[in-house]
Parts: structure tokens; sequence; C-alpha cells
């Protein structure tokens, strides 16, 4: 537990920066750092580090080789090349300390039509005590947070007794291969800090995530023949629907995964993009659909995928169009696991005290049902890697927006747990 | 009747030029005149067309009042002053015989993925007697059997006694606003022939179509909340079965329309393109449909425009997303009634001596669960308005091809209609 007298330091610290934090995080927001598109951002992010005395690492995902790693997932739509990731490392003066990984992604989800946000989804604007804006909640809150942790402690003049790396990584909403990428660069720690939107929360599971493309394609049955079922459309509709009920099986074999046997369904299929078809008078000969499925800790990927292919080969017989065409799947981007973060450790009990001091109440846990870059490091690498951050709402969705007083307290809880973690002098 | 020493100069000279008419139908067929995209098969079309003498007016619809009936159709997504229609004019030196027009659209569908074709879709293949590529048969075919239809009376020192208008248009496959933009600008005759590839048959009656655009938009409820109904695609589907269930009934009805009563469901219900959401792992907030849906001359497009609305109304009900985001609906093309050509008109009898003259076989009839340009000569202008033309196979599918027998035949079959409709010196 840091001391009193430390923490005070840090709290008058992070007052004292937290209009800069704030304003730091605008800048983050503006930048539509969409998926292929966030070179701009790591570029700034990677001038920022610099011009605060780190040793900056800035590599693209084509620079590490990826393919080697079984738990890489495919890349499709996006070129490595242009997928730049920032390692910004901060190191002891003397080998001593523990060292630590901070690690935030920079990538954001599409804003959808634009009309449906009270505030510009790349305006970065605050209101009444909430900071609006794709990405400000997940997880460009959270990259503030680490940024100006750090901050506060070189402003309360404490130097980190071991080696730091405060990492932006790209494709933690796709793939998750940006925080691999760190790992193959040959980045390590005694333990990792991923400061996604949990509001304040230790996340003690997340659930994995796979996504797949259909692709129904073939030569429809003329209209004339068949009433249902002769169009590409109407075919992925059934696929979807099988899949529906796929998902309620799994969700069925969910009840035995002992972190989330007692979460009611906490497997979560989407069809989140389609397309198809050319002209409305025409039988649609194509339709794709983007999808995505979790999946428990205790299950494997694999028998997941096996459990899709199943699923859609069974579809086939129920529809005329799919019988004489067979469907495609992709696997076209996460192949992730879930991952438990194991009770005891002892980063995990230097981040409850550092929490517990800060907000004068115990660090409750939260499971999620959707993925995060923590496995790496916790299932892969024997790091513990611990998701805790500030808090808001609206992920994905409209009107996305954190909350400045869970930023501020963080930031605070998180500078307090590098200085208990590493050491200061 | 057409005399038979006229008939024997008319098939003489059809078998002459039928070279050039498959190397204009060629020719024709590598313009992608895609809804849009018409003006340069047009631009050629009336070059061609006054470089025979005859007198051309080309326009667009801009130039037309079209707002000013009530069977113009909304346009949307394409600009009515790029949409250029051809009418070349041939006048007969005093009047005397009757007029005529024959009008064909040069407005093809889109092709679909190109990997499907056998030979490139605007590549206007020749092969084993058949000429292949998008619009070949649908109706590129036709238009040049009307074009080669007069050349040969010229060929055959033949004058007709009567005008004659010779129509290209586009929104054939849309709106139908071309054909009625002819007659907007003024153009009249005593019957008007629409040679669509009908296989040497007669069109006794043809449905009607509607098409509309399904737009569901809307905040969805957290994947959280409910497992089913919480996202724009999945709302769309039960939109789509909503629709489905509406042609059911509207098959039912169908079985007390004068023509169609007979044809087991002429009303058909097409989801023609669909695309929705933005990533993956987002519920999607959007999802659009383009449809299709047809009626039997009998029902009124008003009536069954109410009917859509009523069940994507009731439809509602059954679905969390859309209780709380009402979908949009955009009547975005045809509101095309259906049309009849009533027995016994005159025209009709002189085409069915000339078709029993070159076939050798009478003509028959058929029922066309497909639109065409007919209604508005037959329906609003009171013009018999005959559809009868060559034939193949593939509209609005892959490798569509014309049958080159079938183009020679109807193509002197039309010459002799028109020499004994026109009379000629």
């Amino acid at each position: 537990m840091p001391d009193p007298a430390i923490l005070d330091r840090l709290r008058a610290a992070v007052e004292k920066n937290f209009e800069a934090e704030t304003a730091f995080l605008s800048e983050l927001v503006r930048f539509p750092s969409l998926r292929g598109r966030e070179a701009p951002l790591q570029d700034w992010f990677a001038r920022q580090m610099a011009g605060r005395g780190y040793s900056v690492d800035r590599y693209t995902l084509a620079d590490v080789p990826l393919e080697s790693h079984e738990k890489a997932a495919p890349m499709v739509d996006v070129d490595p090349a242009g997928s730049v990731q920032v390692v910004a490392t901060k190191r002891a003066k003397e080998a001593g300390g523990r060292s630590l990984i901070l690690q935030g992604h920079i990538d954001v989800v599409p804003e959808g039509p634009t009309s449906m946000w009270t505030h510009p989804p790349y305006g970065g604007v605050v209101r009444d005590g909430w900071l609006y804006g794709r990405g400000a909640n997940d997880m460009k809150a959270g990259v503030a947070a680490m940024v100006f942790a750090m901050d506060a402690l070189k402003e309360a003049g404490l130097t980190p007794k071991g080696d730091i790396h405060v990492q932006t990584v790209t494709e933690e909403e796709s793939t998750g291969n940006g925080a691999l990428s760190t790992l193959l660069r040959g980045y390590r720690a005694d333990a990792c800090l991923i400061p996604e939107p949990t509001s304040g929360t230790i996340t003690r599971a997340h659930t994995g995530t796979i996504w797949f493309r259909l692709r129904v394609r073939g030569v429809p049955v003329h209209v004339a023949v068949a009433d249902s079922g002769t169009n590409a459309i109407l075919s992925a509709m059934h696929l979807i629907q099988a899949l529906q009920k796929f998902t309620v099986e799994l969700n069925e074999k969910a009840k035995a995964d002992p972190s989330f046997g007692g979460v009611k369904n906490p497997i979560k299929f989407n069809p989140g993009i389609i397309r198809g078809g050319d002209w409305a008078s025409s039988t649609p000969s194509w339709c794709e659909v983007d999808c995505r499925i979790g999946l428990t800790p205790s299950m494997e990927v694999a028998d997941v995928q096996k459990g899709i292919e199943r699923a859609v080969e069974a579809a086939r017989e129920g529809d005329t169009f799919l019988a004489n065409n067979p469907p495609e799947i992709t696997w076209h981007g996460f192949v992730a696991d879930g991952y438990v973060l194991e009770e005891g450790s002892e980063a995990e009990r230097v981040l409850a005290a550092a929490h517990g001091q800060v907000f004068g109440a115990d660090m409750e846990e939260r499971l999620s049902t959707a993925v995060n870059d923590t496995r790496y490091y916790g299932r892969y690498y024997a790091t513990p890697a611990l998701c805790y951050g500030p808090g808001g709402e609206g992920n994905h969705g409209f009107d996305e927006r954190t909350n400045l007083e869970l930023l501020k307290k963080t930031t605070l809880s998180m500078a307090a747990f590098i200085a208990d973690w590493c050491g200061v002098e």
C-alpha cells in the first residue's frame, strides 16, 4: 500500500495535470483511428512520448513474425504494414524494482450514422463532466490515464525503480495481433495493466471471440420454381437462424464453465455486417454476413469453429439454394481464447490496495462477455494481466462517453499502483 | 397478311443484313448501359439512326414534365438529367397509312459477380447460334430487331405509308419513366410494338411491380438485455418474413384476377439488395433492404402499398428493436400497374398473321409475372401495345443469351408486321 504522504503528492499531481489530461484525451478522440487508419494517431502519440523523455519504438505488424505464433489471428481487408504500434519505455536507472507493462488499444470501431450522435463522434466534446466521442471510453480514456499516471509520478518527483513500457496498440477490436506483436517484439514485464473502461473493477475473466464471414453465392433457382429459399439473401437469413440455434446449444454448455456458469447466456452471437444482391428486381446471387460469436474460457476455439461449420452444413439441407450452392466460411479476424485472471496474484493485491486507498471501497470484480488483450500476457506469456480502468457508457454505440471524475480517480489509483508495484525513489 | 412476294423480298433482306444485325447487337451489348450510365449507348444509337436518315430527337428525363403525370414513378439514387432517351422518326411522305411506335429499353440490370459468367458480361460474344451478355436478350436483341426490321423494308425497296417512331428508352428496369417520357414528349401512334424477349409469343397480360426500400435504424438495445430482435439486421429479417406472409395473402387474392387467376402464385416478392451494420462486433444500428413485389392487373398500386405499410406496422409488435424504432418505407422506383392487352385489336390481328406466315404456326400468348413498358401506351394512352419479340434465357441472371435464329425470325415477322400495318409503297 503506498505511503499516504506519497499518495497525497500523487493526488495533487493528478489534480494539477487534469486539465491537460482532459485535453490530451480530447486530442486522442479527434483522431478517427478506425481500423487501418491508426497511423496518424500513433505518430502523434510517439512524438508526445518522445517529448516526455521516453525511448520510443514505433513499428508495424509487418515488422514482426506474426505468422510464427499459433495465436495470431487472420487479417483480412487490412494491410499489416499500415498497422502502427508504439512502445514507449522508461527504464529504471538500476534494475531493482518490478517491471510493468501499461497497455492500451487506440483502434476504434465505426461510429455508425453520424446523425444518431448528439455530439460529433470525433469532436472530443466535454459536457457536464463527461467527454464524448467514439473511443472516448473504449479505450482512449484508459490510454490518457496511463500516460498521466506516469506524468503524475514525475510531477510528484517520484522515479519508478522498475522498467515501464507504455504501449499503444491496434487490432484489439478485430484480431488482438497488436498486443501479440509487443510480445513477439520482445517486450516483457513482471505484470501488465490494461486500463479498459471497467469503472474501477477488476476483470476476473473474459469470454473469447471468433469472427467469421459467411459467403452465400451461386446460381439462384428461378423464382418461378419455388417460393422460398431460392435467393441468397433469404438463404443467409436461414444460416443466421441456424447459428442462433447453435448459440443456444453453446449457452447450454457454458453452464459448466467455472467462471461463467452462473451468467445467463454469456455466449453472444452477433451478425454485425450484411451485404448482398445488386438489384431490387433480380434474385440476389450473393450475400455476405460478418459474424461474431463468443466462447467461455473453458471452450476451445477449434471446437467452436467445428461447431459453426457443422451448424452451417446442417442448415444446407433445409434450403433449396444452399443445397446446390455450398456456403463458404472465412475466419477473417478474432480466433480469441477467453482468459481467467487467477486469484491471489501479488499484482492484483497491490492494485486492490491502491484502489481501496483512492476509492475508499473494495475493488469489485466483474466478468466480461467481450474479449480484451489481457489474454496474450496472462494466458500465453505467464504475466499477471490486470484489466482495470476508468468508466463510462456507449462503447460500440452512439453517444459513447467517459466519466471525467472516474478518469481522474483511476488515474490516481493507477499512479499509486505503479509507485507501489515498481517502487519509487 | 403481307403479300407473299413482299415477304420473300423481306426475308432476303433480313438474311442479307443478318451479319450486320448480329454485329449491331454485339455492339449494343458492349455498352455497359446500367442505370445512370446509358448515355454513351444512346449517343451511339442516335448517330446510327441519323446515319440511316431518321430524324432524331435526343433528350433527357429532365426535359419532360414527368411530375405532371400521376403514373410517373419516384427516381431515387439517379439523376433524371443523365437519363438519355432517343426517338428516331421516319415520316411518311403523305399521311395515309397507320402510324407505329417501335420501342425498346436499353437499360440493363447489374451483372453480379463477373466470375459467375462463362463469357464476359459485356463482351457480346457469339457461340453456337447464341449471343451472350447482360442485356443481350433483355432487350437489346429486340432493339436490334426493330432497327433491322426497318432496314429490311428499305433494303427491299419498301417505303412505309405511316409515320414510324423508333424509340430507345431507359428506366424500364426501375421506374418506366423512360417510356412515359416519350408520351409526355408528344409521340403518339396508332399502335405500339415493344419487342421484349417473348420468344415469338404475344404478351396477353403482365403483372405490376412496386419497389420499396425498408430502412431499419435506431439505438439498439444492449445485447445483454435480450437475445433476439435487438439488432437491425435481425429486425430486417423479421420484416422480410412479415412481407413473405403478406405475399401469401396477395396470392390468395390473386385467384380472383381475370388474367392471372389460373396462375399459381403470380405475385413474387423479392428482397433484392441488403446492406447493414458496420462492424462484426458491434450490434448493427441500421439495415436497409431494397424490395420488389408484384400485383395483378386488377389490384390497385395504392392498395398494395397500404398493405405493405400495414404488414410492416404489424411486424413491429413482435420485435424489441422495431417496437422502439419505427422502420421507414421509401417508394424508390416502380409504382407500376399491371396491364392486359384486350383481345381482338386490329394491331394484334395483323401481327398474328405476320407471325403465322413467318413461323408457320399460330402466335401463342403468354402471361408475364414481370412488368414491361406496354402499360403506358396501352393503359393510359389508348394505344394497342403489343409485347412480342425474340427469345433466349438468363434475363437478370448469369450467362444471359439470345437465340440468333429466333432473332432472325422475329426480325422478319416484325418487318412483315410493319409492312402490313402501315402499308408500303
